[in-house]
């Protein structure tokens, strides 16, 4: 059995050309003469084609702005590592011995790209709908509640986003109060960046207060 | 025969559902409780996946890098005026009055975004391949000469599109000087941004100098 025999069950595919997956799972720290970039490349546009007509179809009412936003929230590095994770592509994939050493089988962007380029492998092989059946099948079982809501709300993640970017920080929470009897508690948190709080909110639970907060930060920072 | 005949004609494609080309073909000004946006987002992925596995396979010893360059070359909101506007697409646009009067039919955006759609829509009823075919088709008939140098030699327009991003102007060409015999002329150009030179060049022809004056000045820029 090959090494990635595994891999394929969990992917409940296995591939004719073994070149193909080889190289899918090849980073190019390995320095063989072929790495899985080239794969990715053609990866990253299919599963975008792959996501956004899922979402046309899904949500038929929606306008283009509402779907790329989704779109957008699915289609990125931490959601092809959460999905890089849930098959334990990390275990699969071919590393030089430094990059090894340096934690590179679950470095996000390792196994971004590597999901990336097994989908292209697919696709080159087998064609869009099995690449289509496949991955949508990988990203509705880490996205099980795929709607308007769940995916907008996370106001924590964009936040967190945009000060990454613009500020190149992660935003802190703080838990400034809590008071109330146990079936009605209320929770009061900060959101603050570089020490400065930006933003407070209550809430009945911490999380709640915690995106509500930061609902209230992006829009401050938005200004 | 109906309005967009001879559009279909020229996609050498008869759409079977012609709700489907006439949402294509209806820009959200025209007032319907369609527009072309929903399938101009779907359009934009079909044809960054056809247009990067065209160049996938085209140029199969380049680096994900440069495939990224040539798509993005090939892939916008020129290149796919330019190809609107060789099927005469502004023709068939459904568009408000004021649109209209706004020369709403000639503008970029407008007829880029219903390229995207069309493509989109007979994505949408005929599948990927049949999407390639005509796709394919016409970028090759607007770009006769897709290869790394004709593509990546355009620096007038890579200049174009860093100014504008960066500083919200096109850059000016300047002939500085012109010399000797007919049959070895030399001429030197100065490309200037904002009345600032920022490049000079010299080259056989004028357009030769000022490709290279945009290149030195696309690396003063970046630096």
């Amino acid at each position: 059995m090959s090494h990635y025999s595994k891999l394929e069950n969990r992917l409940n595919y296995t591939f004719e050309n073994k070149q193909l997956i080889i190289e899918a799972l090849t980073h190019k720290s390995y320095k063989k003469p072929y790495n899985n970039e080239r794969l990715e490349f053609l990866g990253d546009a299919v599963l975008d084609l792959i996501v956004g007509e899922y979402l046309f179809t899904k949500f038929e009412k929606s306008d283009e702005g509402i779907l790329s936003k989704i779109r957008a929230s699915l289609v990125n590095e931490r959601g092809f590592t959460m999905i890089a994770r849930a098959i334990n592509l990390g275990e699969y994939i071919y590393i030089s011995a430094a990059e090894e050493n340096n934690n590179g089988r679950d470095k996000p962007s390792l196994l971004s790209n590597a999901f990336e380029a097994v989908i292209g492998a697919i696709y080159l092989e087998a064609g869009l709908e099995k690449a289509r059946q496949i991955s949508i099948a990988l990203i509705e079982e880490c996205h099980p509640k795929i709607d308007l809501d769940s995916l907008s709300k996370d106001f924590k993640t964009a936040l967190q986003e945009l000060t990454q970017a613009t500020h190149g920080i992660t935003p802190t929470y703080e838990l400034l109060d809590s008071s109330g009897p146990d079936h009605k508690k209320e929770f009061v948190i900060a959101v603050t960046l570089d020490g400065k709080t930006i933003a407070k909110a209550k809430g009945r639970s911490k999380k709640d207060a915690q995106q509500k907060a930061a609902q209230i930060a992006l829009k401050e920072l938005k200004k």
